[in-house]
């Protein structure tokens, strides 16, 4: 594979000289067009030690405009991001529409480096493949024009490149220890990066292998293909629509799983006072212990409008120390959020080890709201699932316990709050006239409900549907869930 | 002081019960009309221990609508806020307009523990305070409602509390060492206290002491004072305009300083060459030394339209590792920061100590285009100085090098680039109408110039006016003062 990277290509300064003026030019064009889209750009430099990847990261950022142009360097872990899932460190860098994202290491480097140092074994390290593919496929899909330079030299350019830096002051402090460190395990970084670009290298998602070791020759040639890529993709539809991705079909044979739920479940207020107390009581003692033990909970509410989400909620909440909770309701995106893939805006609210993350509706407004209301386009809220599942075992996989509530009600008992909350004073702002339409479509929602479930109420992140038309019960089984769930993870 | 809260003050169950929901109503229909407007509400809730602080955050969200309501608890310091002033953690939890920050400790707590247990002395502490009295003004200029509780409790029954709270299971975990050690020091944390809120205590930020042995008691209070605070300001006007603070008058005599400028200083190309060379290497060696000392760098570049500011940080990051520089362009700010306070969107850009953060344009807008577009309010940008000063005095405060500069150039070369701008392909889209315009107002920004030099260069954070008609003179001239700058804090 790196063998046509290894052929002596070069470029003399007077043919630099005459091109580089002319591909800035074309680059800063192209930069001003991307500018005007919804098209994130993301360029991923990797490669060799010595490869002078540092070097062409300036010179892009010289060519390109300042002002649409983000670096980031994934260096060394920092704590906060220790505290969340691996791939928090990346979502919080995405470039947003209309910007360049040069990202200088990436989601690469880690599975690379530590396959390298015998830290994980290949299956390991295909799993982490399949992740990053996935991950990008999923930008992708959402419109990301992903750019990846792999530069390449060969083993004895890369002990040149490593001595001349060293003997050059100005350079000196860039040679790491580790560098030589990597040079000495040349031959199994180049089987391994082979390995991870043969895995990943998908249509939506190239990698282009530079040879790297003239630093012309490099540097104008990611830069050509940086301009072509960036000219092709404003040339074709402004957001590209992968082919819907069908879920696989379900036996539903005219039944629903919300039709399982037994509504007549209800307890007494004595019962209910003392289960309540007992299992707040349960509930403060595990917060307590999991904060210890650095587990974080992220606890999703989902249900029919008024199914009383929000008082179960305050429920679990007063069992908490405040110190240890967090609530996000999911309103409408802001622009920050909008100039992003749908997932970042859960992603960015991740909380640190050993605290409890509560939404207040979610992502999986995808597959309901904007699947039934026909916000989001059916191959979005299709690949949607995928992507949920993804998530959710990003989460799990971490230690983080995902617990996911839907709180069913009858159509009658929604009737009757729906009503009194109308003649409730403190409760009538809660009621709209988007409440009354929702329940129109009853049946949509109720069939995306199931195919929800069906999808996603996976081993890591189980749904529970709990039995709402009696507040009491459903309160009681969302804080005896949430407890079985935080004593199993202790 | 505090003696008008050890008065015994309490409210029966039945009182309660009839009292709290109509509390509650009014509290959530507030806070509805609230979501309406601009105005964030800042909540502080502090005082003793024991005092059940925690449990009125929670009866607050509670009583409001937890999709408006936001809790923060500083409760330890992150990594990643050590690495910045300590300012930092504050401004990234504030409320945006419209939603209820609940603030579980504050900006108060550092520096009455810190006093408490001798690790700061009284002006150590009122300079603090100061700070804190500078902090709420200016949120308060912004619009924000101030709502400051302080829950007191007398020391003997602080005593009882902790120990009731430490025999029941449920609450025990609550109870930690520290605040045993804090019951020891409870007339010195007294004393401190009412040091704090005597010189905090504004008509823009009130205290409100409440006697807090009681449960029922300083919970209603507390809901009915918030209540009062929210109502009482949506009765007023919907942003409280303060005074205007004039500047100083400024003697100029007709002369302004940028005509101190020699704008015929150049340099030939060689010089140019070796000059920048050698500049950019010590800026490379300086740039990690800082690195490896975690000190951080904040370098801000204005200068008329066309004055080089780019082309002029382009040879700076040339010289600095892609991993240890960011540059933040100033555009229109997003809605998120439009919804906080001016300040907000250069705070939540301060980078990790030993980094360097490049802003291409800066918070100088609100002194500069806003004032002379009057895009800002008399009484905004006249403030603006002294927000500009406690801001970069923080920066300074807590090591990071602060280098502005301010790229001069002729009238006259400004036409000539301008010119040459519309004739050069790649440079074309760096030309607009609105550079024409602002061009017209060159006297009206020429004096903004000169009062935001005599405002805001400090002994922290002094201005660099550079020469910058002769483009190669001017790159020098800025290499040149970011070393000496950081070779005086290394």
């Amino acid at each position: 594979m790196f063998e046509a990277a290894e052929l002596g290509q070069s470029i003399s300064k007077r043919q630099y000289d005459v091109a580089a003026p002319k591909l800035r030019t074309a680059l800063l064009e192209a930069h001003f067009a991307l500018s005007k889209t919804k098209i994130p750009v993301i360029v991923i430099v990797s490669g060799a030690d010595g490869a002078g990847k540092g070097e062409v990261v300036h010179r892009l950022n010289e060519w390109l405009d300042p002002r649409g142009v983000e670096t980031h360097s994934f260096w060394q872990v920092y704590e906060e991001e220790r505290e969340r899932p691996p791939y928090w460190r990346f979502w919080r860098v995405l470039p947003p529409r209309g910007r360049i994202g040069v990202l200088f290491g990436s989601w690469y480097t880690a599975p690379i480096i530590d396959r390298v140092y015998g830290k994980i074994k290949n299956g390991r390290l295909d799993s982490e493949l399949d992740r990053i593919a996935f991950f990008e496929k999923m930008l992708a899909d959402d419109g990301a024009l992903i750019v990846k330079f792999w530069f390449h030299i060969a083993k004895k350019a890369q002990k040149q490149m490593l001595t001349k830096l060293e003997a050059d002051p100005r350079t000196r402090s860039r040679v790491i220890a580790a560098d030589w460190k990597h040079y000495k395990l040349y031959d199994k970084f180049t089987r391994i990066s082979e390995r991870a670009i043969r895995r990943t290298d998908a249509g939506h998602a190239p990698w282009h292998i530079i040879e790297a070791a003239d630093r012309r020759f490099r540097e104008l040639t990611a830069g050509r293909i940086l301009l072509k890529s960036i000219t092709e993709r404003l040339r074709a539809a402004p957001v590209s629509k992968s082919a819907p991705v069908e879920p696989p079909p379900m036996e539903r044979g005219g039944k629903n799983i919300l039709d399982r739920v037994d509504l007549g479940q209800k307890l007494s207020e004595r019962d209910y006072r003392d289960q309540v107390a007992e299992a707040q009581g349960r509930l403060t003692e595990l917060t307590w212990a999991a904060s210890r033990k650095k587990v974080s909970v992220v606890a999703l509410f989902e249900g029919w409008d008024a199914a009383g989400k929000g008082s179960a909620i305050r429920r679990v909440t007063a069992a908490v120390d405040p110190r240890l909770y967090h609530i996000v309701s999911v309103a409408a995106p802001t622009d920050e959020e909008r100039a992003h893939h749908y997932f970042w805006r859960f992603w960015r609210h991740l909380p640190r080890a050993g605290r409890m993350l509560i939404f207040d509706r979610s992502w999986y407004g995808r597959v309901l709201v904007e699947r039934v209301e026909g916000f989001a386009r059916p191959d979005e809220w299709k690949r949607a699932y995928l992507e949920i599942n993804d998530f959710e075992e990003q989460l799990a996989t971490y230690g983080i316990v995902v617990a996911k509530f839907w709180i069913h009600i009858s159509k009658e008992e929604q009737l009757r709050r729906f009503r009194e909350r109308e003649t409730t004073p403190y409760k009538r702002h809660k009621i709209t006239a988007e409440d009354w339409r929702n329940r129109k479509r009853w049946g949509a929602y109720k069939d995306a409900v199931n195919d929800m479930v069906a999808h996603t109420s996976t081993g890591n992140a189980p749904w529970t549907l709990v039995a709402g038309n009696d507040k009491k019960f459903a309160r009681v089984q969302i804080l005896k869930t949430l407890c079985a769930s935080l004593e199993a993870a202790l």
